[in-house]
């Protein structure tokens, strides 16, 4: 075992990929710290429960997707432009850990809060503020795109909460099949949530 | 412990329970049998494994809620009326859920999906097909309505499945912020997803 931040950097990489293969309740502490290759006791060092260790690793995983859809959502590009770039890094993104892995993992954030939502609260509370974060995110593109008149919908708020739940319901499925390549369905049905008729046309009136 | 073939229901019935409260990697089968109030002896008369028996509790609630859809779905009304339905009807029971049991338990199969897809490929073979019945069964309504001009959707078969992706991940969020209310978004997303333009009115060409 290496320094103490190294130790407490192994257990959240350890808890982070045993999480996405398996979900959370069917890890235990004893594999954690086998996996990462620390020594059990230095687990409650740095984590004071597995549940403490879960939100770690929900905070380290959207403070780098956080900044992913930051780059895209709020860069100069026009605003539906911006949101089939979101569509399409969403299906790159799956694609290449289905290639690297073998098998889609879906969302962390979805897979946990059909696991785990009913249980804990301060998961749940946690999954909510994240959820919120990415649904703001998606209106205030949505907005834009609205200002521009590129998009009919008159609740923004809604239509993006939909926008959202569409990525969440079909990233779900391309785990279920195991296959991508559905995702390509993400930016036509998006369209399709916003009223606006093709990427690069203002929907009719 | 009655007849044996209560002892079976019995067990069936505490699984069902116990997987929407909690998932199924935090069961065990001693407390199932314990919920159930059977002796733990007789559990594996009945079932094999912990996954036969989480089979067997996907097959009922599918038996069930398919013979829910096909009421809907394949009624006398109008195609789009009954997608319509299809959309209040689940708004509802989940909504009753969260009044009969506080919290709002979302859709099994979702849940199972994410939480144990990567993990047993009997289970995700078997939510692959149920999924596929789904589809099946709100494609043939979207066939319909086609003919009809009432929706502009090119594939029909893709349409559906978007459909089926939106109502699983607006479920998702009902679950996570425990507000089945959100449902009411659905029949708006759908006639979004289809093409359509409101309720009753065939879509602009």
């Amino acid at each position: 075992m290496g320094r103490k931040s190294d130790a407490r950097e192994k257990i959240l990489g350890a808890a982070h990929s045993l999480i996405e293969l398996r979900g959370y309740s069917a890890l235990g502490v004893a594999e954690i710290c086998e996996t990462a290759g620390v020594p059990k006791g230095s687990f409650y060092y740095f984590f004071e429960s597995k549940e403490a260790l879960a939100l770690a690793v929900i905070d380290e995983q959207w403070a780098l997707q956080r900044s992913d859809w930051a780059r895209i959502l709020e860069s100069d590009a026009q605003p539906l432009q911006r949101m089939r770039q979101l569509c399409e890094e969403t299906e790159a993104e799956q694609l290449a850990g289905q290639q690297s892995c073998g098998t889609v993992s879906g969302c962390m954030f979805g897979n946990l809060t059909l696991e785990m939502s009913n249980r804990t609260e301060a998961v749940r509370r946690r999954l909510q503020q994240i959820f919120d974060d990415q649904v703001a995110m998606v209106e205030a593109v949505i907005t834009e795109a609205h200002e521009r008149g590129e998009v009919t919908v008159s609740d923004t708020r809604e239509a993006a909460r939909s926008v959202a739940a569409q990525l969440e319901g079909q990233v779900l499925f391309a785990k279920l099949y195991n296959n991508a390549s559905q995702l390509g369905a993400l930016w036509t049905n998006c369209l399709a949530l916003l009223g606006a008729r093709s990427p690069h046309m203002p929907a009719a009136a």
